[in-house]
């Protein structure tokens, strides 16, 4: 049982609160790297802000979108985005750490309107590894790369000894072409855009900690972890004018709105009732106290899309296998600028705040 | 001391010899991962043929440079690279880790001709390290990346628990664009080809291995680790038709040769004498029992090209403060393919293999 909400870390003062995402203690401005750090919440951010931004200091980044939008001379735009994958266990119901990496990187750059075109793969491998369990993974990433349609055209292989690394950590590096027309982006949210989800959410992360055990009762949990580029060009079929897309992983989708809300610096109001969670999930978290708002999905985007236009990209995300039990969540305010408010079953309305500490470690 | 040569593991046959790339016990089929399948040489090819080319089919991967060659719609080109880093101890003489993760992906892409422009940075850190110590590497990162005139578009921070991951380890993946014309590989190198190297051999080895401890003896080396794309630019400026460009790094100049030797399908006679190695590091590799041409390097390069134009390009090289010491070390010749001789000083001509197993591990 490695998930640290069960385990307090009093050293560093990274004491994840039982029921939700809340932090005892701040944290932005600790001396050491705590798992929170690694959450895709509030510290990711802090880190990101006050450590990478302010060196690597340059437009595509400093969007903070899920690619870099980059321009070619020719006009075209490429869009470039990076992973690293460090899940454990390796392997989980519906999915392993290849299938991951792979779908992680497609589906970083489909929701940039990019078509991914190729990816690299470098992997660090711990000394001892069976090859036959690297042989699984490989080929489940060659599968995973034959359905979203993309090349694997550059990898390197790195060797650290045992006890120095945990089996296997795979980075993936995506590349695609941006289509003439397509603007997408995390600030483009607009008063008014329908907030759309294209399937239940938590599946990935209830299906990876059910994988590691140590639990007193069953999770019935199979992660959606899936390549999204097939849905996104549905969509763009429906909508030419799609604002947002993103897909909710780490810190699943509460994080993945506020991200948005402070882009597009608009508030963002969910309507608890039409947001699908299966029952395994539901009840998982239940037991374990957890809100499934913040439990990371694989294999779901969110989408802001002009509110006439919402009814055809809903029809045409039903259409498509992963878009079956896609609905409307949402709408997008005028401000308060960064504010996710839920309308619950009880018709009060709470602020969803983003992940701050961690909740699930290793979680993709 | 966690150099592999001076412990040997008889759980996995990886027995690397006291003098030199030699290998006791056949390694080809091992059913677990060893130090040796990431140390470059032999065992890394025959991973990357068996494991990962057969699964990821594809022409860019097959080719075996240190870059993918992609067409664009447009007619232009991009080079794609990855690498992953972790060297132990992260700082070193002469850089650290961060220097060495920006300074291999340019140097993989430049040595394709490629005119470096953007790369990703991800991130695996371990709970618990300094936040100091990671905003150190991230500035060195920063200033490799002004120094080599190229922007960290993406990035992406994973934290795993203490004990999973040893410090830092940073995957870079780099991209620029090849200009029209240019057409350099490793398979381009033609009989009667000179070749050329940009100066001493082994210092990055050397200075890493320094930097464990654990010796009874001081080496005096100082890391080369450098981005090579201005002097391949002023290569370039001085013969448009360099036929190969290859940086040695793990494995040394000796598995380069090699793997060129191999593409190409031609033989490579090189003049021991003519190798430049800092006295520093022939003592140490004396001492050690190593051949330094073996050794890795970060900051050289070797280059083949046509015999009429090497007095210009040696001119152009030596005039660059990366390539003051280069010099003409040998000569591509027709056949056997794939062998590399050294005529050594006494005379004698012997065969200079691969790389198998392990000398060093974690050197870059």
């Amino acid at each position: 049982m490695r998930q640290a909400k069960l385990r307090p870390s009093p050293r560093t003062g990274n004491v994840p609160g039982p029921t939700g995402p809340s932090c005892a203690v701040p944290l932005a401005h600790q001396d050491r790297i705590v798992l929170g750090h690694g959450s895709g919440g509030r510290l990711t951010h802090d880190l990101i802000r006050q450590v990478f931004l302010s060196a690597f200091d340059n437009p595509a980044l400093a969007r903070g979108d899920d690619a870099a939008c980059l321009d070619l001379p020719d006009g075209g735009r490429l869009a470039v985005t990076t992973d690293g994958h460090i899940v454990s266990p390796l392997f989980f119901p519906g999915g392993d750490i290849g299938r991951l990496a792979v779908c992680g990187s497609v589906n970083d750059l489909c929701v940039m309107g990019a078509v991914p075109q190729w990816l690299t793969a470098s992997f660090i491998l711990e000394e001892g590894l069976e090859r036959e369990t690297l042989e699984r993974i490989v080929d489940s990433m060659r599968a995973a790369a034959e359905e979203a349609g993309v090349s694997i055209v550059a990898g390197d292989t790195k060797v650290a000894e045992r006890g120095s690394a945990d089996g296997v950590f795979i980075h993936t590096t995506g590349v695609g072409r941006i289509p003439a027309g397509r603007e997408v982006g995390g600030a483009r949210a607009r008063p008014g855009d329908a907030v759309l989800l294209s399937g239940a959410v938590g599946d990935h992360g209830m299906a990876v900690l059910a994988a590691r055990g140590g639990l007193d009762f069953a999770i019935d949990a199979v992660s959606d972890v899936a390549p999204l580029n097939g849905l996104v060009e549905a969509m763009f079929t429906a909508c030419a004018d799609l604002h947002v897309l993103r897909d909710p992983t780490r810190g699943g989708v509460a994080t993945t709105l506020n991200e948005i809300a402070r882009q597009s610096a608009v508030s963002i109001l969910l309507d608890e009732e039409s947001i699908p969670v299966h029952p395994a999930v539901a009840a998982a978290c239940e037991l374990l106290g957890f809100d499934p708002l913040y439990i990371a999905n694989e294999g779901k985007l969110v989408a802001m899309v002009p509110p006439e236009s919402a009814p055809d990209v809903l029809d045409a995300m039903r259409a498509h296998p992963l878009g079956r039990d896609a609905c409307r969540i949402g709408v997008v305010q005028q401000g308060p600028a960064g504010r996710v408010g839920l309308r619950t079953r009880l018709g009060t309305t709470r602020v969803v705040d983003m992940l701050s500490g961690e909740m699930l470690p290793r979680i993709c």
